[in-house]
Parts: structure tokens; sequence; C-alpha cells
């Protein structure tokens, strides 16, 4: 399941992975972060640390996407992890968002995680909820109206999770 | 619906909070915060900022109970709400839970939230549970053993919801 592309991101990437994540949340389609991050603070929410991880995948120097991965709550509730994935929109349709998320899934059951939670799955965002279905996530719930879509208006968040044997 | 007994938290009050807060994270029965928290990682973690708001239910000079509130996300999820509450165990079966509650409630109503939704409530944190659905709370879904708990071992995670009219 190795994906030869993929490897822990380190701070050169920051960069090549910063207008694309700029891009994808001034879409307002897919992420609930704030719409005034700077690219600094912006590093700091995704660049994770022990005992998380980011990854990057590269193909010919390129940055196409990257994953962060790590538990979802501390203490108690550190069992099970999370994970979010940005992936260049001109690089979209190649198969980038599933070898990242299958990566995060292999990470996840290598560290012993209980399971994977996705927290706030946009509904509308049909080709992650079809993706996420594809790798065994199932829909906890959905929230109704949490996330003020830029085309669809109110849409509701699912949380997802994926039990890991 | 005015408790008068509720009010703003300020700086001086954090040391009346810490004992029975740290006495609730250390039981391991209904919050999933690091388990190694120092009172002044706590404080940050509790006392909130504007938009959010932190109160303290405050008897005969003695802070009974503590609320935080404030958006759930940030961004395009940012109108709906979350909230979390602590009640000195010494004070409880008095009322001071559902007082701090239904003050967030109104709190969340008065400043236009859509609704207040809880991430992470201990499913067999029975008392909770039952206050919130007196409050009209409706559980949206459950993740399954999220929660290590003390004495029951892995439990659900409830996500829950109230629409703001």
């Amino acid at each position: 399941m190795t994906d030869s592309r993929i490897r822990p991101a380190v701070a050169d990437d920051w960069p090549k992975i910063w207008p694309f994540f700029a891009t994808i949340v001034a879409e307002g389609e897919t992420y609930a972060y704030p719409d005034d991050l700077t690219p600094a603070q912006a590093r700091d929410l995704w660049m994770e640390r022990p005992p998380g991880l980011t990854v990057v995948l590269e193909e010919d120097g390129r940055v196409l996407g990257t994953a962060k991965m790590g538990p979802n709550r501390p203490g108690r509730g550190d069992h099970v992890g999370t994970a979010s994935f940005m992936v260049d929109p001109a690089a979209g349709g190649r198969g980038v968002g599933r070898a990242l998320a299958t990566y995060a899934v292999d990470w996840h059951r290598e560290h012993g995680y209980a399971g994977i939670q996705f927290n706030a799955v946009v509904e509308t965002n049909h080709a992650a909820v079809h993706l996420w279905r594809a790798l065994g996530f199932e829909i906890v719930g959905t929230v109704p109206g949490a996330f003020r879509s830029a085309t669809h208006g109110r849409v509701g968040l699912h949380v997802m999770y994926l039990p890991l044997g």
C-alpha cells in the first residue's frame, strides 16, 4: 500500500502547500477555517507535530497534495485519530486524494488507533463523501446547516467514522 | 430567565475554578482533556476571549460552577455555537448545571447563533445527557468507543445539537 510519492512534510514544503491551501479555503466549499489566516497561521494549523504527522504527495518536484493526521482528541480520546486533506485543484481527478487517504488510514492502523473520525465533512463535497465511503467510513450523523457553503448556502456537516480492526 | 448568580468570569475566578476543574478531569468520566494540564494551560483552555465567553455561578462568594461558550468552528462554521460546563461535585444536585446550561442557550440565542453543537458528550454521563435532552438537544450520532471512561472503559461520544429558532 506504500505510495513512494508520499513522504513526511518538511518546512520547505510549506511555500508549495500555501498557494493551493489558500485557494481551497477561499473557495468556501470544504473547510471551516478562519478566512483571514496569514500564511504563518495556516502553517501552524497544518504542519503537525508528533504524535501527529503531516505528509505531502510530490511528483517531479511538485507538491500535488497534503494530509495531516493524528489524535482527534487529547487524553481519554487519543485512541481515535482524525485527518484532513488538501489537493491542488490543478491536480484533481488523478487519484491524489485517494492516495493520501489510503496513506492516512494505513498510518492510523499501524500506530494502533481504534478508528478514524472526521468531524466536519461538508455534505455537498460529494467527491470527498464518496471517497470516504469507498474507504469504509460511515456517516455517524449530520449536523444540519452547520457550514455556510459559498455556492449552496447552509449545508450539513457529516461526522464520519471508520473503525480499525 | 436571568440567573443573578451567573456573571462573566474574571481572572481572579480561576483559582476558585481550578480545584474542581482538576478533580473533574482526573475523575476521567466526562472530558477528553490532556491529563497533565498545568493550571495555566487549563486556564488558557477554559477562559474564553471574545467572541466567546466564560461565566461562573457564584453563591455567597463561592464559585459552584462555570461554563464557556462561543463559536464551535471558525469561518464558515461560526454561526453554530458550542459550550462546556464544569460543576463542583460538592455542589451537585442543586441545579447549578441546569442554570448554567440555560444561560448558555439564552446567550447563543441572543447572539444570533443558528444552533448549539456539543461535539463529545460521554454516553455514560447520564445526568448530562438527560439535561441536554430536557433542554431540547437531540443526539445527532454517536462515535463508538471514542472515550476511555475510568470506570466503564471505552464508551461512545454523542454529538448533540439544538437548533435555535
